[in-house]
């Protein structure tokens, strides 16, 4: 589908840097036919049109009010099989869950019809929060899973999909036979992504044992190779829970961590996502430095499941590379606004037992869900922010004036500009109040994926 | 304005113990011309009219889909002026936060179009988020004070409204003058709210020193004598902060302790509520439970400024009676659904350091957003339930069936129920993932006092 060039011209706001926002109150960018960034123009002068050849007969879109472009959320970190159960979890903690919850939702993707409902709502939820790119895990089964690349690729999102490998400790009913059908059958879901996306522009295969206790020895080492061979992204999960650790223990007797039980495999590498990372040793986040993997941090999962506090400030201090991650359905939601939310509050229940420098601020969180998350999955050189040349993965936000009348539009979502906020302030209230009505469009490479019912593009 | 007979069909919850919901799948209560519950029918059969005599041309309202009749949400502390600060909090804690944000934004209500504007506002709000009863604080001056008494009596919400009272620690620009007129303003307000709402039906003053830094020992004193004089509740804030109470130990250094301070004041009764309460010491809390006080818990808030953690686990098995409060805007969000979400979080946290008994499960929070709220208001008998004779404050709650189309309606909010769920995970998902777009509708005293655009009464 061919795209008309167009210019977006408004407020625009991305990352700077870790703790600083670029807020640009005046702004345009030209986006071309490639859906890549052509120019940013930081000046507009009222409404005129853009003065670059060519672009004489962009189309244009406006923001609205107290709107502003914003960077597409990356969600590092998502079981896509698991969305049903967003919000249903019990008192439960890791290993109880996956038996009460988990496993047994997971296993109904054998059957195609409902994974189609599932993996639909999903992606079109997803989009609508603003995730313009996502880390999907999805179950064992290989028709499911390619059935997930294909709805990323028909609706637009970009999207690393992951085959989830194990072959113990997990049910009878729901598991990976041997070896070698774990490693046939990724490979199987590899090749279908080949086949309707080669380049991997939009969706990208992503190896994925699940988690060490659910995988042997041979299928970490199988995967790993893998890893190697074909170069593919992967991910897995790394110290969430303390029974967790245990068990990686009694599993692994003889390696020295469960950090270096990735690293044995070939699993620990820069191009390794691992989320959680929560009760990780100085030695073990030494190693992940020194090997480049990345962290999917996953605050409200973390809280939600009592896993536990990671420690962000330590483990950015150290120069790891960290994103959010929503863990569906171990997390609650499938917003990454919420997630930021989330990892604000979780920075203050650290800072509670180690003092003020552990809490993150709203330029930090939107850090780790845009620019963090590019790192986390290896696409900084294309997508996070809004720089000529990156492609256009972008959300346009709204935010509603109160006016002199007392009349609530709910459409309109929760947030309330009075007028005197400050950018900033305009920002932390989208944050901390926002939700998914606030986002009203959302475009990856440059095409519209998701708009608001009351969106004129 | 006279009420219809109405009969309210479908299924209803409420809380019948702490950690039990009482659901009622195929309900029908009655709600006579007064807005008080006539009769409650646990088995509706098919949509028959009810058998009773006098009902027969009663009006119905029928639930939808996956709806059901809930209790309204009892905030048990809100600071109503301080709502357009909603998610404006940066990095600060209370003391920093109260002179940054707090006191210069309290202070623009001596202007009342700028109160009309925003107390409006705050009504409408809660309201759509299904809150009933609110115990709001004001400012220190008594037009914008009693504007929003008016507003809440207009709008048909059922408040305790009251008059900041601060007489030292605060800007020039915003404190009492003196004891005297702190006493005088006060009783301005209380002789307001009984000219417009003679016996309290709706709106209650409530006496309100604002903390007991802010206080000098005449002001806490005065106040207690009129809080004995008047038989009127009182609240005020507890034990927030740990430089707080450090300020408390300064300023009252013959009291025993901050919750002594406000004994020695005659301020510590069964019609107070004391906001926070996060790191009472064993005899405080003591003392509190023999002068059977009241504790509203404000999750959100203690998070965000980082205040602490309250030990809920520990108030409940001593036998304190406890609800929730959003605290706006120390507190980000004016939904009391989302306060009862961080409610079980930072039960989470809570229990990550003293083990898995501290947890809170969705129904304990339900039950403190309404049952314990109820009693922390002393309306126990009025409101918090469906039971004969109760008032009818109640929400309709809406949640949506995922179809087989693909189609997201975002009007229809973020529940998503895929028909497999039982109503403990129903209910479960609308705590974690609802908000104001599942209050369809929301009585007082079984007046229709919020409705979604899409409610057709």
């Amino acid at each position: 589908m061919a795209l008309n060039k167009t210019v977006y011209i408004g407020p625009f706001i991305h990352c700077e840097s870790l703790n600083q926002l670029d807020i640009c109150t005046n702004g345009m960018i030209g986006v071309g036919e490639d859906g890549k960034i052509a120019f940013v123009s930081r000046d507009m002068k009222g409404r005129q049109l853009p003065a670059q050849e060519g672009w004489e007969h962009a189309k244009m879109v406006y923001t609205r009010q107290y709107g502003f472009f914003f960077p597409g959320f990356i969600d590092t970190h998502i079981h896509a099989s698991q969305y049903p159960n967003a919000g249903v979890f019990g008192k439960s903690t890791l290993l109880d869950w996956l038996n009460t919850y988990t496993f047994p939702l997971e296993s109904w993707f054998s059957d195609l019809d409902r994974a189609a409902r599932i993996y639909n709502r999903v992606v079109a939820r997803t989009l609508s929060h603003g995730t313009t790119t996502a880390a999907y895990y999805a179950t064992v089964h290989v028709p499911a899973t390619n059935l997930l690349a294909d709805i990323c690729k028909s609706r637009g999102q970009r999207a690393f999909v992951g085959r989830v490998c194990m072959d113990r400790l997990s049910p009878d009913y729901y598991q990976d036979e041997s070896v070698e059908s774990a490693i046939y059958d990724t490979q199987a879901c590899i090749d279908h992504i080949k086949h309707i996306d080669p380049q991997f522009d939009l969706v990208t295969p992503i190896i994925t044992p699940r988690f060490a206790p659910s995988c042997t020895d041979e299928t970490l080492a199988a995967l790993g190779k893998l890893h190697r061979d074909t170069g593919l992204p992967c991910q897995t999960h790394i110290s969430e829970n303390k029974k967790e650790i245990e068990l990686v223990k009694e599993l692994f007797p003889n390696h020295d961590s469960y950090t270096h039980v990735y690293d044995q495999a070939g699993l620990l590498t820069p191009k390794t996502i691992l989320a959680h990372a929560i009760h990780l040793s100085s030695e073990e986040r030494s190693l992940i430095k020194t090997r480049q993997a990345k962290i999917s941090h996953c605050p409200a999962s973390n809280t939600a499941l009592t896993s536990g506090r990671a420690a962000v400030r330590t483990m950015l201090d150290e120069g790891l590379t960290v994103g959010l991650g929503t863990d569906v359905s171990g997390g609650y939601t499938s917003s990454m606004l919420t997630e930021a939310r989330e990892a604000i509050f979780v920075s203050r229940h650290v800072a509670m037992e180690s003092g003020d420098e552990a809490k993150l601020s709203v330029e930090e969180a939107l850090y780790l869900a845009t620019r963090g998350g590019a790192q986390v999955v290896g696409l900084e050189d294309r997508i996070g922010g809004f720089e000529v040349g990156k492609d256009w993965d972008a959300q346009l936000i709204g935010l509603d004036g109160v006016g002199d009348t007392v009349g609530l539009d709910q459409r309109a979502g929760l947030v309330e500009i009075f007028g005197e906020e400050t950018w900033d302030e305009k920002v932390a209230k989208w944050v901390y109040t926002g939700d998914d009505r606030n986002t009203m469009a959302v475009w990856v490479k440059g095409r519209l994926v998701h708009s608001r019912e009351s969106f004129k593009p």
